[in-house]
């Protein structure tokens, strides 16, 4: 029976203006593939001529990858209550090796769906999910063991290559050799590389039968470092529809997955609404979701309850799953002369768990039964770091690093069953520890993807963790790490506004993209180039419509200087018109250019000729506008 | 004769609130140090008791390195048209080398000085200014090449220290070792320690003889990371009034120097009221305000009008120049294929006059001159970077090394007569190659103190360049940089208001305590140990308070829990009350604690009586308020 939505949810349920309006000075484009239903989107950067004086180059349109979904597509008819279209469903379909349910397989959800007091924030229509037929395993490792190419797997390809060829010749003109400390950054993607960092577990690509809404990413250390976004309510703030806009902002400004952290109220409904109109992999902790059913009264959970909870949300269609089966009690006492002690919320419920029962963690003595419930809807394993370090005096301690070199031994036992892996990391961490961290979860961890949140490289700021953490992360993405957690400036604080998400995802973007730069990513520089190239020739639009974050670019040049007529100027208001060195820098390189000069040639040929045509013709600082 | 600034000024002569308010949470100190005349500012953090479920230590004040000046002193007398007190003047006097001017020596100060148009704007009082005796040099080199011990020594050993001893036992339980590339940190700083660091000019202790109302500082790799905040005028804006108010707020939130890099109106005004009232040290370009005695025409510049421009400046008290003598003429030609050419704009001065006269570079040809100059007063130079990178794509490159390698040859001429002397550095640096310029300047440069501009690790972000340049700034600190200029979120746009000086500002203290701490720097940990200590025992207010922003943390924390009551609490809202994963922890402690526990005894004696008590004790995740 469809359930309507209430009146108040359907009041609020049309997204602001703030997360549909057009991103500046882009326009969404699609590359098909192989097949007409393989459509990989990116947006694209119409940039103006360089100025005559500059030397009039036509300047390419310029691609950048895109994650903010057909919300940014003015072409898409957008409804939330019926959600994105299913892009992939054929795809799953034609593989053959999955069964459409006749109801839900998990007790929780059949109370959910049931309940006529959740009709109000049901997403509406039935949900008949999908499953592996029986033996069956729909992981894409495991499609990519047996040799095959998925669609997912060209999709990524083309996604990943953001067009390269094309730019390459207009961008590319200059490229430092990057330190990649190991990892291997082939010039193009092909679907072939892609399945096979697929099939040797080095990168992921998280994407549950349950959610073929999704367009397909990968998380590895070969390919462009990504970040995840968090959302989510809590018991003391925020509603399903504030949620839902949460997401779409998010990914407007670039988060490559969103993690639903809620502990509140409608956990599962929340996540519903979530899931059916999110482009992008859904995260999910549902120790979280297990510990409400108990009323927060850790001792009580259990192995049926969890498993159950496992169940439901990968019916609805969670793409992976941060599991904590490495708080092990051997390793709690560990931790009682910390600083800050355990700081991971999931860690911390298990860590009271094992206490109560002196017992082995169920997470870890159940872990194969969990992989059997992974594989058959393909979620992917995010292996928490429950005992992760909160403070710079806890880092790289016995209780972290025990829990990582368990996560080395669950990393195998999942690849027995093709259960896609990564691997969370820390935290708080000094630089001079940063790179230790790498290399022993690389070592451990079999070169999973390594997936830190952050780390933060000092304490002393809270209101500015978003920057403390940005340093390490750029450091551990350089050194190999795959996926960035973002961290807002809210952090240690309270819960983040939409404010602190955008400079959450934004400085997580520029420590990703700095990750990119310094391991020499053949695409990467690229851009940073192009916004060079605009900025130096004056093309003032251009500099925001390349940048991370054109509207904040293009308002603060306009707190100082907001005619339109200074988008044409030479100069900014932080030197004014005389002093400008980037306009001196033209007459410089006019001056040598004309002359034909190389630097041996200046130097050979005496410039007194020179000198006095150059003061004849004016040498003026800058051109009257 | 006396000049009475007008009516205009002295109604917005008073600071504003904003910049004389306390800072929260801590008052200012003295330390005394041999003499009743040298007492040493910092500030002091009181701290609550630690709650007594934690285990209720006594927590000993925290001692904090303070840049603020007499302005947040609720004892000091402000008076801006009185300036700040000499607090160096009767060290200076007894030295004996030093005599009283009749008149300014440059023209162009006498020019203003008889100016009456100017009276409006000029600082109260008729200044004399002081100079060597004749055939006597007064930089802090000289003295201790000489083994003398200066009191401005004894006060940096005083002030470098921080308390140490008396922080160490209550903080510095934990503390990594750090990684410093070669560089040497004591455990204490002695006077002895600062003559020897100062002597073989790997440190300087940049104060005119004309600026006896700073608070002596050193910059050096062996001590603190220091940064720099830039303020000054331009053509487009801004008074004199709102310079010397950003001079105060910069100190407030940290800046051990300020540059004033006024390209406007009465530049010679303006740094005279800046000066007279900063405790901190005042850092110029010179070219600038010789450029403007020429009305913007580079190649108008004589060696003549530059040399009474430095005259004039030393003789008010600037504690450093910025000074290009880096741009010669044969490495101008090897910017032109740059893609952002000379992004400096000394160096672009410099690059036009070369090509205009075919001559060297009369910063180059008359240095000689400037050092005879310099030591006269005790004027440090800081050697500019006028070649370096302006992009990702023309870091690391010819021009860039040829200038520094030039640097390098001068440092040793500058040496020779004794004068100070710092290098500046870049620009735009991906991460890979940032090293690569830490030790090539400590090569050619003979270990004199680096101060970079960052380096931004991409480009790609204007709006953000705080945070793409705090990453390399924390990475080159680390690998031996003394001094960091910031960069505000406005780089490239505009002109940085008072927020984003602020936001600069505690970036780029993050960045230099981040590189502290990974260098292993003895006094480092004991904050951030502080700070996660009060964290975890649920002290709010202390966590604020130890912070570098408290207001802002405690602005962002009451946001989503404003409630006075919410300072206990031991949540916030990002998890609420029942999943607060420090609180769990802290039974977890309370557990192993009260048995005795470590982790083999936990592991031999089995738990499950332990378990029973656990379960018994009721086990509530939280305590009730």
């Amino acid at each position: 029976m469809n359930a309507q939505p209430s009146d108040v949810f359907l009041a609020t349920q049309a997204l602001s203006a703030d997360v549909t309006r057009p991103i500046a000075g882009s326009r969404k484009v699609y590359v098909q593939g192989s097949r007409p239903d393989l459509q990989v989107p990116m947006r694209e950067v119409q940039l103006a001529d360089t100025p005559k004086m500059f030397g009039a180059d036509k300047n390419a349109p310029f691609t950048v990858y895109d994650t903010s979904g057909p919300y940014t597509d003015p072409a898409a008819d957008i409804d939330l209550t019926a959600g994105l279209a299913a892009l992939r469903a054929q795809w799953i379909a034609e593989r053959g090796d999955t069964e459409q349910l006749a109801t839900l397989s998990s007790q929780f959800g059949l109370k959910r769906a049931a309940d006529p007091k959740l009709a109000e924030v049901r997403f509406p229509g039935e949900r008949r999910p999908l499953r592996a037929k029986a033996g069956m395993n729909v992981s894409q490792m495991h499609y990519a063991k047996r040799g095959i190419i998925t669609p997912e797997m060209e999709y990524i390809a083309i996604r990943e290559n953001q067009k390269l060829e094309a730019i390459r010749e207009a961008h590319l003109l200059k490229q430092h050799p990057g330190e990649d400390f190991g990892a291997h950054l082939p010039k193009l993607i092909t679907p072939e590389f892609v399945r096979d960092e697929v099939a040797r577990g080095r990168a992921i690509i998280p994407n549950n039968i349950n959610h073929p809404e999704s367009e397909p990413m990968i998380i590895g250390r070969n390919f462009l470092v990504k970040i995840n976004a968090n959302i989510g309510n809590s018991a003391v703030t925020s509603s399903i529809a504030e949620e839902v806009e949460k997401m779409v902002w998010a990914i407007r400004w670039g988060a490559d997955t969103v993690m639903d952290l809620s502990t509140g109220k409608h956990i599962h409904e929340t996540r519903e609404w979530i899931l059916r109109n999110s482009p992008v992999p859904i995260g999910t902790v549902p120790i979280y979701q297990a510990l409400e059913k108990v009323d927060g009264r850790a001792e009580e959970l259990t192995w049926e309850i969890f498993r159950d909870t496992l169940i439901e949300q990968a019916e609805q269609g969670v793409d992976y799953f941060t599991i904590h089966a490495g708080v092990r009690l051997p390793y709690i006492p560990l931790t009682a002369k910390r600083v800050t002690g355990i700081v991971s919320r999931g860690g911390s419920i298990m860590a009271k768990w094992c206490l109560a029962h002196h017992k082995e963690s169920f997470l870890y003595t159940h872990f194969e039964e969990i992989c059997e419930i992974m594989k058959a809807y393909d979620v992917a394993f995010s292996l928490g770091d429950g005992l992760r370090p909160g403070s710079i005096a806890d880092a790289n301690d016995r209780a972290q690093f025990a829990e990582l070199e368990t996560l080395g031994e669950l990393t195998q036992i999942a690849w027995k069953h093709d259960v896609q892996t990564m691997i969370e990391g820390p935290g708080h961490v000094p630089m001079q520890l940063i790179k230790e961290n790498m290399d022993k979860q690389l070592r451990e961890c079999g070169e999973a993807p390594f997936y830190t949140l952050g780390p933060l490289t000092t304490d002393i700021a809270p209101g500015y963790d978003h920057i403390t953490s940005a340093i390490g992360a750029a450091m551990i993405g350089w050194y190999g790490t795959a996926m960035l957690c973002y961290v807002t400036p809210k952090e240690h604080l309270g819960l983040p506004n939409k404010q602190d998400v955008r400079d959450g995802i934004v400085t997580y973007k520029i420590a990703a993209h700095a990750a990119d730069l310094a391991k020499g990513h053949p695409a990467a520089q690229a851009r940073d180039n192009a916004l060079s190239k605009a900025r130096f020739e004056f093309r003032w639009q251009d500099q925001f419509n390349l940048g991370l974050d054109p509207e904040k670019a293009k308002e603060f040049h306009d707190e100082t200087l907001p005619k339109e007529a200074h988008k044409q100027a030479h100069f900014c208001s932080m030197c004014g018109p005389n002093f400008c060195s980037m306009k001196i820098t033209q007459d410089v390189r006019d001056f040598a250019a004309e002359k034909g000069l190389n630097e041996d040639e200046a130097l050979a040929k005496g410039m007194e000729e020179k000198a006095a045509e150059f003061r004849a013709k004016g040498a003026e600082v800058y051109q009257p506008e």
